[in-house]
């Protein structure tokens, strides 16, 4: 079992560890280039891969509810309007973050209702990142945020998808895909 | 049709009304006493009676994800810590808000996962009201937050209520239930 | 006594209503064009005039309070990291606020450290306004906010403007030096 | 120089250990008892002692804005009503904050214009506290927030008041002031 959480061009060559030793991957790098995504479709032939571009499970949890949330306001005769603000340091130097995008992609895709025109990023504060979906009524707001304070939000993610990859059919899984598996679809 | 948002102690006499008259009845006092209640329940053999103690669909939303939440956070090994902080002007007196103990309910009966010691009220600031449910996990958080700015939030849902219960069958029914019955259960 | 609230394009007019009766102008629009700061001017030779880009004093106070911070924190070895955060609703189309970057602009002469280099609109939301002045620093921050509910919170600055400007020398007067004036210098 | 920042009950042991070494004292525990007050104060007729409550940068930088807003805020004809919220994580006990209660009694002193009738604790979230004054006009507020994160907020007052008791003349001072000295009073 192989946990990557270095830089996307690593991958090819952490593939090609684990191809010879026969041992699963999850691949956490968040700037996978077409090249790492190959070999992790490549290499999940043969072993189980999971594809973790964020592990906490705020971030999965934020995205089940932007999800609930759009599904059931697309009913409305006049649905509110969504968008998204991010803050993380001064150091990120790439704006929105990948999760913002993520988090405006799943409102867009469960509503229905028209784009998300305003995804904005703030570089300031303190470590690591907030992000806020609003939706903006006539006279109310109500809004989803998501704050992480320490990296150590990953580490509950990167154990259950390492213990549920040890035996798991060979294949290639999303880590949001997993967590809906282990936490809500096995419900009894 | 009559819409009652006046005080809880006038519901009696509003009853006796749409009894004589045979109007359906909406009744929004946040502040009915057991004789307001039995009026409504009296009344609604004859003719559709909607309970909404808080007409907002931002509210009604609220709940909905936070018992979305619940449901899955209770399968976690280590639930987050759930906790409550409203905000109203200086000129609301009683604490904690209607609002904020049916917020912490909601959590409470969905997750199973232990009480919401931590309710808190802070009376300041411009009109309406802020309502956030906290979810703290070790190294981050998830909140889920509805402001409401003006009374005009009211607007939808009375509208809602009156033209559903307009042609409806005689009977009790709780507007948030009536809201699931609207913008969810009958989804195609 | 004219108070313009009106478009900056108008000013001229009104600037030759004032001259030919005799009145004192107080300018309230943000929008002024070259033509309008001259016509406002030259008008000033006779009558008093204010100009008054932002009347609400809140935001007066978020600029003093913030010169007040930068004076201090010039002299650490190590100052924080300023940036600003404004958040109007989706129909303001410029971005930023000229609001924005007067805070931006108080901040870098009083500290002398540097540039605010981040500067965020944020559009999305009900009415009116947010200005946040984040200061980092590196285990903690320290922000001062201005948010904006209804435009009566011009009202104040409105009339304080008109009352003093009803027997003031000839001349030419930014509202905020004018508040200075009202509020702080004359203090006993 | 000794740095004390165990509990308070402990001090009356550390002063005895300054007076035997001639050692200059930062006390730092923010629940110093009478006993240990007497200690400290019966010390610093030997040697330099400074008195720590709170060794954040950021919480004397909010109290001194304060200060000033409060200074301005008097001579209005309608101040804000100001209120006084705080946050720490669920361990913490007491409610509310010493520094909740020192940023509300900065506010009544220095502006005259009665209580902070609302000084509200809410024991939630991750480490470490938040301390947020808000000033309630008509229409607008302005709020002033410090947010900690880390307990090396400490860091930097700890070290300047070390470095400056190293040399001081004998006798009593508090933190506040002794940052009034170094980052204000002596200014060119």
């Amino acid at each position: 079992m192989v946990i990557d959480a270095s830089r996307g061009a690593v991958l090819p060559l952490t593939a090609a560890y684990c191809q010879r030793a026969g041992a699963a991957l999850i691949a956490c790098a968040s700037d996978l280039d077409s090249e790492g995504i190959d070999a992790a479709r490549a290499l999940s032939a043969q072993v189980p891969v999971v594809q973790a571009t964020n592990l906490s499970i705020g971030h999965w949890l934020q995205n089940r509810l932007t999800r609930s949330a759009a599904s059931i306001m697309r009913r409305l005769p006049d649905p509110p309007v969504a968008s998204v603000l991010e803050r993380h340091t001064a150091a990120k130097r790439d704006r929105p973050s990948a999760s913002a995008r993520a988090l405006a992609a799943t409102w867009e895709t469960a509503s229905g209702v028209g784009e998300v025109t305003e995804v904005v990023s703030y570089r300031a504060g303190l470590a690591v990142s907030e992000h806020t979906l609003d939706l903006t009524f006539p006279c109310e707001t109500v809004s989803l945020r998501h704050d992480v304070r320490d990296l150590g939000a990953a580490v509950f993610g990167a154990l259950a998808a390492a213990d549920w990859a040890h035996d798991a059919p060979v294949g290639f899984y999303l880590i949001n895909d997993l967590f809906d598996r282990l936490l809500v679809e096995e419900s009894p």
